[in-house]
């Protein structure tokens, strides 16, 4: 069975770089915003509506676009469940391909019969507000606005992990490690993490 | 300033293993049960009464055993707050004196100013119960009676510190890192720890 990691995090927190050091230590597959892509392919929706549907609104809230002329039923009539559908399957197929690190959508959950590393990132608000800052420097928001979108996002985020998982985004009890950015740099933390992976794993045997 | 590293732990998780562990490996002081004993020496009050409050039960619900035939007043109407007292200086101290891991005691919260990492430690109950079987393999209990003893002492490790340090026990956003012993071994956390302790540390200038 592959390797598999996957990252789960408050928005803000720095896990998707976490992620991509992480891949690279290690020479593993990263996914991220492919999964969005490909989600988008199959079901024949808007990368945007697909995002959107993932990390920012719930469905139904505002008109679909269609990547194409021709439109799923089940995309018209619900949205949601035909990306988490298309989510699982994609999830399971990078899984199968190779030892992978994947962030967010879910797969700590849609790939545990992988016995996936699963880990969560978090920090202070502070600190994910002056991130914020540091990785758009050029968008003007007031630190008021900027808690009110990192709130929304994470309620979101919430929403559609629970409504999928029967489970609490974010608790603990549900992650083998919980990593806090505002006390430990997301590249030590990614080193650690490697350098963890890498000690306990079974070389394979070739046949 | 001194390193020092807090262990935080759900009973039978494994986190004093892995304090202990980690203290061998950075050659560091290590502070667990010596901390009641010097709290008992200090409050006069025995070493029983001492873990008692602690660990297992609130203060005044059963008699005050004295290890000294003069008791303090203080120790007499009050000895949780008596106990708290003695257990502040005597962990800053320690924390002055070399660099450090310890274990329990409201230590992530007592030793703030020393920029502690801080660290909790958990684990699935099945874990824990056979955590607990394979430590104590004489003990006869049934898993009912552990799982009750088990959230017994959890429920009043995590009342005291909530009592003195006004945050819940066992929340992420209070530790820098959370650790599922169900999924990572203890050596290897201990492991992991020690190595990325190592990697940040800054070499002393000696003077």
């Amino acid at each position: 069975m592959n390797k598999v990691i996957t990252i789960s995090r408050e928005f803000g927190s720095g896990g998707r770089e976490l992620g991509r050091r992480l891949a690279e230590a290690l020479g593993f597959a990263y996914y991220d915003r492919e999964i969005v892509e490909e989600i988008a392919n199959r079901s024949e929706l808007s990368v945007h509506y697909v995002n959107d549907i993932l990390e920012h609104r719930p469905a139904f809230s505002f008109p679909i676009h269609t990547g194409t002329s021709f439109v799923m039923t089940e995309a018209i009539w619900n949205p949601t469940q035909t990306v988490y559908m298309a989510q699982c399957q994609i999830l399971k197929e990078m899984a199968e391909k190779s030892d992978c690190v994947v962030v967010g959508r879910c797969s700590d959950y849609i790939l545990r019969e992988f016995e996936p590393l699963s880990v969560f990132v978090y920090a202070r608000m502070q600190h994910r507000i002056e991130r914020c800052r540091e990785k758009r420097p050029d968008e003007e928001r007031t630190d008021r606005q900027l808690v009110r979108m990192i709130k929304n996002i994470d309620k979101h985020r919430a929403k559609y992990y629970e409504f999928f998982t029967a489970r609490k985004w974010g608790d603990k009890s549900h992650y083998d490690i919980c990593i806090n950015t505002s006390a430990i740099d997301v590249k030590d933390a990614a080193a650690m993490l490697a350098d963890y992976v890498k000690s306990t794993s079974t070389p394979k045997i070739s046949t």
